[in-house]
């Protein structure tokens, strides 16, 4: 049977993001990386994680991206568990229990700032430690095939956002521009997003209608194994 | 950090069984157990399952489903993970990777009968050994609302099914009753099943069109961590 494996954990987390805070362009979906100073992978990004200690597995990935990222979203869920055999070059057996989360970019602004994490862009990563590559991508997948627009608005954007803004999450997220009539019109017809009666102003738009995200539509359920957003411990 | 982890696999099995299969009950949704005969919960039903070895997670679940139960279902999907502290009473932490399956009755029926095992109703369990009890609520859960009935009438019916079949296993899975001509409209206007020029004859019923899962409308598309259902080794 071989030596016992390890357990490890892996957070994927997924902002909006632009690398300058007053460039005009669309944000670009990016996610915190650690720089690894020492083997294996030296030299290389990973993902931001650690080994199991005395904690759940979830208090485990909240507390390794905490210590590497200084990020602490409201939400993370368990996403995968990666254990081929080989998945770490020295003979050691990792297991690893991958969790992700999306986060707005006020969130990650308000992180400390940490030494050796950059932001990188998803769709376009170096060759990362591990196998970290085939993580992202199935991230990548997940969030592109298996999350509601809905949902993804209101992780990414927050309580309130202007269909302009919803529009460009989308169009990030699929990856293709957007008509923004017939987006306007498929939104409105799928009740998903709901208009408030506040308005955005300022900036290089002109006032614009904000929405939210329509919980009574679509809740967050969790089912049995919901668990709440921190430990009391 | 406490000792190392052991790393275990389980799986959840779902079929549609009567326990005598000349009844003319509707088959009630059932799952295999195996009964322990030592010590942690000796006297107890548990999961399938056992600890990883030198192989995949997903070869691990297959090995200990097959040594335990006779099952090799085509295809076992990677559910969840259970790692909390205290999972196992006797001082050990055990991280189990739980997968599960849907199976089809005849599938059940080749199997070769082992000893200590037993097909339970999986509404109607017993209190099982470890967490278990809650991991079979959280595979219903996902049974009942993250699968799609056709999805689940392909998975547990086979490849052609009656829509008296069909809406037998959705009132099961739902469990209540639907009108039968409701039903029928609904199933035609969805699309997920499609006719087939097959008739179903004998039997306890009047001949009856013969239906399949339409899986242009819905491919089973696991993404890009997607798995060939047996590994070459």
């Amino acid at each position: 049977m071989g030596e016992s494996p390890e357990v490890a954990v892996s957070t994927v987390i997924f902002a909006l993001r632009n690398e300058d805070p007053r460039s005009a362009e669309p944000p670009t979906l990016s996610l915190p990386l650690v720089f690894r100073t020492r083997e294996p992978f030296d030299g290389r990004w990973a993902l931001p994680g650690g080994p199991l200690g005395d904690e759940t597995l979830q208090d485990a990935a909240r507390r390794t991206l905490a210590a590497t990222t200084g990020l602490e979203p409201a939400y993370l869920e368990q996403m995968y568990t990666f254990g081929d055999p080989g998945r770490s070059p020295d003979g050691r057996r990792v297991v690893s229990v991958v969790y992700w989360a999306l986060v707005r970019a006020d969130e990650v602004a308000h992180a400390r700032p940490q030494q050796n994490v950059r932001w990188l862009a998803a769709d376009d990563l170096p060759t990362l430690a591990f196998d970290h590559n085939l993580v992202v991508e199935y991230a990548l997948w997940r969030l592109r095939n298996k999350v509601s627009y809905g949902r993804i608005a209101h992780a990414l954007l927050g309580e309130t956002f202007t269909l302009r803004e919803l529009r460009e999450v989308h169009e990030i997220v699929r990856q293709k521009r957007l008509d923004p009539a017939n987006f306007r019109r498929q939104v409105e017809a799928d009740g998903a997003v709901v208009p408030t009666s506040e308005m955005r102003t300022g900036g290089a738009h002109r006032p614009a209608r904000l929405y939210r995200y329509n919980t009574e539509v679509e809740p967050v359920d969790l089912g049995p194994i919901a668990q709440p957003t921190r430990s009391d411990t």
